[in-house]
């Protein structure tokens, strides 16, 4: 939210550090000692912006400059001597610009004076427009695009944006073994950091062979994962970067790797005291809980939010051994999950400028054609659980320029389908899935796109864009049933080539199509079970894919049966000894199966952000709470125990949180800010207690009943629950 | 040209380290101590890209690789470990793929071994688009963007491309006297470099005071650049960059200036025992010449050449003081006068990489409309010099781009007009131009723009688009007459405003439809009285319009005027003390006057690579060379002494030069590549002496000579000029 704050902090121009950080993020995967970095195209920071603000001074005041690059300064047009890191404001109206140039890390300023300070309502060009007139001089009527400036956590002028690193912490093994000619150190559980060599003694070379897995740790020929440091007399080589330092008693790794076990081989006449690690993690706070009755469900939320926790860093990535990239078809998830556990909106934000990158679109995001809708679908998510408009106007242009090269790859019937260079992932499926033609699935992402950049449109206050893509939206919704509903199969068939409608049904259009409310009711309950619950549709074996299918069950009021699901499919994979949730799981699956992927005996990664669903699936779904107006302005309660005797959890909103306990005779809310509604299906009137005078249990026409929930009013509920 | 060379060489993605390089010299512009950059967008290399060759080797061999940034190395699909300097590959046929990332400098490659080296034979892509099949794995029928890799001189593994920096050469001042409280050095004329302060002593501040005049120089307060150095016990300060060096007894300054007087001023107890410069310059050589009877023409051709070489450096620059950028207006100058003088051609792609930038389009090159079109223009007119084809197809993909902005910015005839955010500049006059609607000039360098488009289409292989754009020039060059020919004024008009065709003339549009060959014979003889010779129309006071003023004249045949013209602008430069060509010079003026521009006094430019035009004319239109198939495959020389008595010169092409001396009586030339034709008007037949055996001088159907010239033949030419 743009927010003027009482402390001065580094800004930027919008998306330019997020994009510059990421750079930093995505390329820090390596795979057996080789550097592996994304294979779409990188984008990169403007070199050259300038930042102005303009302000009245009641007195003079001296400001605080500090830049990173090389800048210059102009005070109402004039430019100034040097690179002042103190400047002296007269009273006054005023304009500063101060334009910085850096080619090696995004041009970033610091600002601070007793009023004057750089914060998110300073304005930022690249200068992508700019008229100057016959003088030569800059006009003041000039088409430069100026953007808010964009801005996070830095607030010390010592210590500039680039020099940004996450905090880490020493952790020690659970436990260590001799195995063949090494030693084997487990930390007890999936973890992320930097290996330390302690107590080295003697020359020669170490090999460091991660797993997430002992048989992983222990295969040094195939292990995802490994070093190699030379120890000399006076230096300590890391052989994969060539990085040389001094060396020391201790020595930390200079990459992060993913791993629960350390396979350690000593060669020739070096010697270990010991190996430790540094833990490296995101400052998250867990803002969000569940507990209930069942014990396996709530280690499955703790395994989930640990998951989450491991691979929510400078980014949401996907899994911390691979890829450790940022992918929108798992961003779009962790979002979702985000808004029930750590409501950390910074890092939502800092992904999708990632994402989206900078003009001109050559390709799909991440070159996959549903990762481009998730994006889109994505930003329409942050808008509505935490009211953020002003980076809705920040990152619009991009979202307009995206929705311009998909819309510039539709075919005659303004329909997407897969061209060269796209990519149409859908899932990892174990059987054939036909990429030809109109994928259905696509069309329904493609539609709620353009619902959703017509909203940010219309946000942007670009009411020509919001009528157009309006319009789109609805041409495109109206094509749809016409398109693939098959009425004998009471489902959405897979897809459509070259005008043949196919005769085959997946689950994915029929999933999304349900809850985008492209389905009437009817249909809704229909493909229940003509397509969700019928085994005879091809299953769903990724969590990734698991997460819509289970919502859609949830929406259609399917918690009881999603419960025993979770239980059984998360539950199968702690039974099998995870640690963190995976990123995919065949139950059909038996031993190192489970460590394959990718043709490769430990392709898989396991702990992958895409494993947690349960973490979204229990806070929207079966707590129940879900914002109805942008940033939980308004809210619903929709409890459901779908077969818990009780539970109790916190969700948390933009400003505070709701917690709730719930049994089938009470509930107990509170909530700290917006205007909540809570729904209960109840077989007597409820019993409000704790509520403002007048404030009751209101019968609606469907029987059940709506309790209005005030910020900071706790209430206790007493009913008597009638579960569907 | 594409060439493989012997030698390894640095290779980059085309355009890239030129964008970058750009970068670095556009920013070295100070203005009294500030830093002053672009106003426009800059744009920044890719941060990733991929090198890669398919090769076959006879026997196994070591390769040497060196990379500017993080790398890894895969062959024939399969990564390897780690970021090796040797790798062994072994015999065989096999790719070679490279992925760098770099942020702060352009990602560059190096890699040498007994047969498989380095060279624009490379491929080069940043991933704009790449299909990855459902196993994960980077498709070969990869809809990823391939392009041949771009490089310059850099040889040297262990000087990588960003440490380019051009040569110095020491040089002491020519004479020093006292002024004032300080010193005045006089370096004797215009030159570039650094200021060395010499035999330090004591500490204190010294103050540099940069002129290109003396007036300049010791006008502390108004002159364009300075320097406030503060010298302390141990350490030296810049104080406009903040930069810090250990003390030592000779301090260079930090920043290159433009100067040719130096006005040191010591305070506090500071002492100097002396100054001098390092003089920085580009290694470029005088491979064209002339030479004539008449000395005060031979000093404009020497102090023009000075000009051109001052401005030649990594870029063309416009002004050695201001602005120091690379422009598109005065860049297309500097081609053409660097194809009768040093012929780099390297200088020439670089420039032109630079001032296209990266996509997207935000605006019209240097903002400036006309200059967009100059851009064009400029590579056409690379092409016929040159015959670089390789070069057209790399930047091809750039010019369609280009010319997509500016079709997107056409009015409803299919004409530009200035709209917001465009700067329609044309040139700077001494009187009113109307920049209102459409203008006639910029409807004919659109035209020519199309026309260059399309050829270059064409040699990319891009037929499809080679239609297209010959079809938009073919609409615009036929409305071109309709629109803006007066037949009452005989002239083409300045403009046409809401339909309504304007009754002013200006110069601007007849001159250059006169020599793009949109006019009549007619017509064009017509404009050279209407309007080339007449007092009545607002008269061109930059030398940088009077370049395409003097060359419509000369290419009406007006030689006689043109040098009498030459002699008196350019003499009258030389008069006022020049020792290099100003950016502007009103003969009208008188004393300080010729400093000032901008509203600033000391505002002008005095060393403007646009003030060396005579470089062009008198190589072009004088000893009349040029060619007529690209790369001077064929070409012409048509002499014309235009009043002098005798002239000689040498013109260098591609791979040579074609040398001459003309008198009234006799024409000796010599070529080293190429097919020529001479021609000469001579009242009795020539007689041919050197040529083989059966060719002759041939009399064409207009009286005139035809002479054929073969490589390596020199011929002497005996005949009895008919000048017109």
């Amino acid at each position: 939210m743009a927010t003027k704050s009482e402390q001065a902090r580094w800004i930027w121009y919008p998306g330019d550090y997020e994009i510059w950080l990421g750079n930093r993020m995505n390329n820090r995967r390596t795979e057996r000692g080789a550097f592996f970095p994304p294979f779409w195209k990188a984008d990169s920071h403007y070199v050259t912006v300038e930042f102005s603000k303009t302000f009245d001074l009641a007195a003079d005041e001296e400001i605080r400059i500090a830049a990173e690059g090389t800048f210059n300064l102009k005070l109402d047009g004039k430019l100034q001597f040097g690179m002042p890191d103190r400047f002296p404001l007269p009273a006054g109206h005023h304009q500063l610009c101060i334009k910085i140039w850096n080619q090696a890390t995004p041009p970033a300023l610091y600002v601070a004076g007793a009023t004057l300070r750089t914060d998110d309502t300073w304005r930022v060009t690249c200068e992508d427009k700019e008229w100057i007139d016959e003088s030569g001089k800059a006009s003041d009527t000039s088409a430069t695009l100026y953007l808010q400036a964009g801005s996070w956590c830095f607030d010390d002028p010592e210590t500039p944006p680039s020099r940004f690193a996450l905090p880490r912490e020493a952790r020690r093994a659970a436990s260590v073994r001799e195995a063949a000619g090494g030693r084997l150190y487990d930390f007890g559980r999936e973890t992320f950091g930097y290996a330390v060599l302690e107590g080295l003694a003697g020359t020669g070379e170490v090999a460091v062979y991660y797993g997430e897995s002992v048989e992983e740790a222990t295969d040094t020929e195939h292990c995802e994962t490994l070093d190699r440091i030379r120890i000399g007399e006076t230096a300590v080589l890391d052989r994969a970067t060539n990085r040389t330092e001094p060396r020391a008693g201790r020595y930390v790794l200079g990459g992060s790797k993913a791993f629960r076990y350390l396979y350690v081989v000593c060669e020739g006449g070096v010697g270990l005291a010991d190996v430790s690690m540094e833990y490296e993690y995101a400052p998250v706070a867990y803002r969000g809980s569940f507990r209930s009755n069942d014990e396996e469900l709530n280690r499955i939320w703790e395994v989930g939010a640990y998951t989450m926790h491991l691979t929510t860093r400078e980014f949401f990535i996907d899994g911390i051994k691979r890829d450790r990239w940022v992918w929108s078809g798992d961003a779009v998830q962790s979002y979702l999950m985000n808004y029930y556990l750590f409501f950390d909106s910074a890092c939502v934000r800092r992904t999708t400028w990632l994402l989206r990158g900078k003009d001109p679109v050559t390709s799909h995001t991440n070159t996959i054609m549903d990762y481009t809708f998730y994006w889109f679908i994505g930003i329409c998510d942050y808008y509505r659980y935490t009211g953020d408009d002003a980076f809705v106007r920040q990152i619009y242009p991009r979202m307009r320029s995206m929705m311009d090269y998909v819309l510039g790859r539709t075919n005659t019937d303004g329909m997407v389908e897969g061209m060269e260079g796209d990519w149409v992932f859908v899932d990892w499926a174990d059987g054939y899935l036909d990429k030809r033609g109109e994928l259905a699935i696509e069309q329904v992402l493609f539609c709620r796109s353009l619902e959703a950049t017509a909203l940010c449109a219309g946000l942007a206050g670009e009411e020509a864009d919001r009528a157009k893509f309006d319009g789109l939206a609805a041409a495109l919704r109206a094509k749809l049933l016409p398109a693939f509903w098959d009425e004998e199969r009471q489902a959405l068939v897979h897809n459509r080539v070259n005008g043949v409608r196919s005769g085959t049904v997946t689950r994915y259009a029929n999933m999304f199509a349900s809850f985008f409310g492209y389905l009437t009711p009817e249909q809704q309950q229909r493909i229940k079970h003509s397509v969700l619950l019928n085994d005879a549709i091809l299953g769903i074996t990724t969590p990734y894919m698991r997460f819509y299918e289970l919502e859609a069950l949830c929406a259609l009021g399917g918690q009881r049966a999603v419960l025993r699901e979770m239980k059984a499919y998360w539950g199968g994979m702690l039974r099998e000894g995870a640690t963190s949730f995976w990123e995919k799981y065949n139950p059909g699956e038996r031993g190192t199966q489970h460590l394959a992927m990718y043709g490769r005996p430990y392709g898989k990664s396991l702990c992958h952000a895409w494993g947690a669903s349960p973490i979204y699936l229990l806070g929207k779904y079966y707590l129940g709470v879900n914002p109805t107006a942008p940033g939980y302005a308004a809210y619903e309660v929709r409890p459901v125990l779908g077969g818990l005797e009780w539970m109790e959890g916190t969700v948390p909103t933009p400003r505070g949180a709701i917690r709730l306990r719930v049994d089938p005779a009470e509930i107990r809310i509170e909530a700290s800010e917006g205007e909540g509604s809570l729904y209960v299906a109840s077989s007597v009137v409820p019993t409000v207690e704790g509520a403002a005078e007048g404030v009751a249990a209101e019968r609606l026409a469907d029987g059940t009943f709506r309790i209005p929930v005030a910020p900071n009013r706790p209430l206790t509920i007493r009913y008597a629950a009638v579960e569907s």
